[in-house]
């Protein structure tokens, strides 16, 4: 097992990485505070891992509340109607301002869960356990939590930080292939906007990676999560720094809003917009074309999609980013590559440039 | 103009207490940083403020985006319901991250349009313009913000600070007498937590407190938002010595989840709950029977009920008790009284004496 920290002062926390986490009552216990617990899931992960956990929970632990919450699986549930059944279970069921959420799933439990535990009381304590690659490698960790809204994505949330982070390569064995796939696409993310070596790691990797070989599981998310700390403890609520993490999700959430969470999963539409963010570097001439193709080629030999849905048009496609979080004043801030392995995030390019980009892309 | 300070660190921010500080635009305008703004306010106080305020502030702002939402005006709809009223209008109006959001009104309000601007996008700035006495010496200042649950009050939320809260004495003039004497009950709570020589100010100048005389309102604005503004300072999120701010608040909102809140207001329910509170402290052979007796003629004097309403029993009265946030592994900590002017947190009475109270005040 491998021990990362977040260091955020008062708010740091570890981020456990190793097989079997599930069933380590010590470790889980070690970070339940109070005597009650709720853990929340969803109905395909709860058939799962839900009673390993509780089992592992009530092996180390004296509680008097270990509750269990199974959502509907999707993030078209991640809104403000599915937050309100946890805040409803969570009061009809009487836990008090010392419980603890355990969020069991992907990044949709996550993001909730975490968001309910950010609001319940004002406040009580959560612990992370995900089971997707792309929850381990980037939305378990940073405390990014919140739902969506009919007009955005993520626009209804809060900074909130987990207790723990206990990411169990065993899960990665029962995720789908495309879920999977969409995961390698945020780690593919760390290596183009900080971490070269890692970029080129991946690409010398790429059989053991669609292979879910464990030894090359455990070194890409320790790497990617130590990426994300790092980036996080430079920089919590995203004033600056942060923001690279974004890179091709400003294009990525246009898709996923068109296509109202139902087309591309978030980490395929991360995937296309990373290239189109490429694609829009090069025509900066901050990077080559040649370096576009490369991505292009590493992002299809993972299976991810490069190309933008039929249903999208330039001027949706558009209207959809200046919906976008990122935006100040009227220009919609992107995170861009100067080379493989270096992202900023800029105001600093020409409409029509960006016009070129979506042109070239929407069908 | 007084000034008074919050500390708190980099979350600290200044609160003005004057006369006419809604036409003051420069006042105003120190404290929106983007350019764009919501003004947040109910269908009472929107004829009376709201022109005058927007006037204000485009007098001294060059905005983009000068918007205003008129809620329904009541504690009831102080919901997640009427709060997706604001997310809608900040979406469907493209508000980004920079906005600023403007609470209008008393603590309704303010505590809504808080947990919105908390949550909007992770968190944008407000400001608090309050209206109501209750809102101006206790609400808007501290960094609670949330909505009511049907199980529960203010069960959802966040702590989260305003950048800056302006109290106008002028719109003092226009509040309800039932409002304005609510308000008064948590300026006479200041003065049995912590301040015995204010209770003492608070016995001597009723006559002037009914009759709000502008100077006295002024002296007892800002010897009450001194007084919780030190304890804020001293405990931003309620790990210990802040929870004496709820003096009568357990009580209380037993009173108000039960009837519903559309019985008394919460700071009539307040006011009962204090003299609940004493009355249990002089069980306790804190205080004499005597101060209860002061304390009840005091709230008297100021036209504050002191009986609990005829649909409670005193064992409905223990169950919504128990529902509050205080609770710690079963047992209610209350707020009580070592001395008028000295209050504590406890969990240390016996059951036996709060269903003495309890069966004392129930009809």
């Amino acid at each position: 097992m491998k021990k990362l920290h977040v260091a955020l002062g008062e708010r740091s926390y570890p981020i456990y990485i190793g097989s079997g986490l599930v069933d380590d009552g010590a470790l889980l216990c070690r970070h339940i505070q109070g005597r009650e617990v709720l853990v929340v899931t969803n109905e395909t992960i709860a058939p799962l891992y839900l009673d390993r956990l509780q089992n592992s929970l009530s092996s180390g632990l004296s509680l008097t509340k270990l509750d269990s919450l199974i959502l509907p699986d999707g993030e078209i549930h991640k809104n403000l109607d599915t937050l309100k059944l946890i805040y409803d279970h969570l009061l009809k069921n009487r836990h008090s301002r010392s419980t603890t959420l355990v969020a069991l799933g992907g990044g949709v439990i996550g993001d909730m869960t975490g968001f309910a535990a950010a609001t319940y009381q004002r406040g009580v304590n959560f612990v992370q356990v995900p089971t997707t690659l792309l929850s381990q490698v980037d939305s378990s960790v940073g405390g990014k939590t919140g739902v969506n809204h009919p007009l955005g994505k993520n626009m209804i949330g809060a900074f909130y930080q987990p207790v723990a982070v206990i990411a169990d390569m065993g899960t990665l064995k029962t995720l789908p292939d495309r879920e999977y796939r969409a995961g390698v696409a945020e780690v593919v993310k760390y290596g183009l906007i900080a971490d070269p070596g890692f970029y080129v790691w991946l690409k010398e990797h790429v059989s053991d990676i669609n292979g879910r070989d464990e030894r090359v599981l455990m070194a890409m998310v320790e790497r990617s999560c130590r990426n994300k700390a790092d980036v996080v403890a430079r920089d919590e609520r995203e004033s600056n720094i942060r923001a690279i993490l974004n890179l091709g999700h400003t294009f990525g959430h246009a898709i996923e809003t068109t296509e109202q969470y139902c087309g591309l999963l978030h980490g395929e539409a991360v995937a296309v917009g990373m290239l189109m963010a490429a694609d829009l570097s090069s025509r900066l001439g901050w990077i080559s074309a040649s370096e576009v193709e490369d991505l292009r080629h590493l992002l299809l030999s993972l299976g991810l999609p490069t190309t933008v849905p039929a249903v999208m048009n330039s001027k949706a496609f558009l209207a959809a980013m200046s919906l976008d979080k990122k935006v100040a004043d009227g220009v919609v801030r992107l995170v861009l590559l100067r080379a493989l392995g270096d992202a900023v995030v800029t105001g600093d390019y020409a409409g029509a440039q960006l016009q070129e980009t979506l042109d070239a892309f929407c069908p």
